[in-house]
């Protein structure tokens, strides 16, 4: 299908419908109306079946939306199965609560390894493999061609971090760090900025 | 002022904009044009200018912006002299990765209470406060008025405080357990669901 014709804002909701489906067949629910999925996510049942004409799914009336086929179709518009091969560069609480709390698989990626500059952490196992010391980033890349770096480093070195691993090979960053870090072309960025986040409940709490 | 004519789109830009003029404050920088801050935050000059503007914060013609009261202004705009009583519940790697690496004072809140469930935790300190239990937690906010809570429990634990923290005055929730709560009147969210990110990033690389 082209691709061309989603509206950015049915993208920006592709995740949670993708989210929703796979909890749906978890549950081994087999089918659910567009009323029915409006009403679990809080918005209209013509916005649900707007959105999924534009990702070419269509429900059948008076069916609805097979739950096991949306979840296959969202799935391979999102590129689910590609696993991406991602390393993680930060072990603190931040980079543990990702590792712990995560299921990459299950996103699209496939984590292949751990970094952190602290000698005391080195070597210890955490998925299943071992942290490995930032010295050898360069080494590993040239190895495994990671194509996605979590980046949980304070923010200077993360902008740092950054540069270092486009020259590397390194297409895609989930950005943890706070730190800006600039546009590159070809580069894929999505920041988690948590003091952005509490800065704008602050202001829906000051504006209520 | 009058914010209802504030376009959300700016909104959603405006806890980037007061962070970097934080930032600016913090490096001793005076003042700044909109050409300067528009490359730093890699956007145009008007778009700088059509904000500001909107958010009713004026540069001088030639001149620039003045950092610090930009700072202040929008940081008033915000709301962050209000310090909003806050509470966290979970202290699992990702609630106190938010813990240590949040500065709830310089964006609107006070933490005045930290709990969990899990027995060996309690009294343990975090923040220079101790860790509560949990069963405490109707008595702890009959007695402080707690305005928002951080919920970094479990999607299903998470669910269920939402409701009971709703019943005891709680106003605003932090969301960061990944599961889906309900919109209710009165209440604001906001949902840090890195699940959903993680996904996006993915569909971001399979377009490329």
């Amino acid at each position: 299908m082209d691709r061309s014709y989603i509206p950015d804002a049915t993208l920006g909701r592709l995740p949670r419908y993708y989210r929703f489906f796979c909890d749906l067949k978890e549950k081994k629910v087999s089918k659910i109306s567009s009323t029915q999925l409006a009403e679990m996510l809080g918005t209209t049942p013509s916005q649900v079946r707007q959105d999924f004409s534009a990702l070419g799914s269509f429900g059948q009336q008076g069916y609805g939306y097979n739950v096991a086929q949306m979840c296959h179709d969202l799935g391979q518009i999102i590129g689910v199965d590609n696993h991406y091969r991602a390393i993680i560069i930060g072990t603190g609480n931040l980079g543990r609560s990702v590792l712990s709390g995560i299921q990459f698989y299950n996103h699209g990626f496939r984590l292949i390894g751990i970094f952190d500059r602290k000698e005391s952490l080195i070597g210890q196992v955490l998925k299943g493999m071992p942290i490995r010391h930032i010295d050898g980033l360069d080494e590993f890349c040239r190895e495994n061609f990671p194509q996605m770096a979590i980046l949980c480093t304070p923010p200077s070195e993360a902008i740092r971090l950054y540069d270092q691993l486009i020259s590397l090979g390194v297409k895609a960053f989930w950005n943890f760090s706070g730190g800006e870090i600039p546009r590159r072309p070809g580069a894929v960025v999505n920041d988690i900025n948590l003091n952005d986040s509490l800065t704008s409940l602050c202001y829906k709490m000051n504006i209520k």
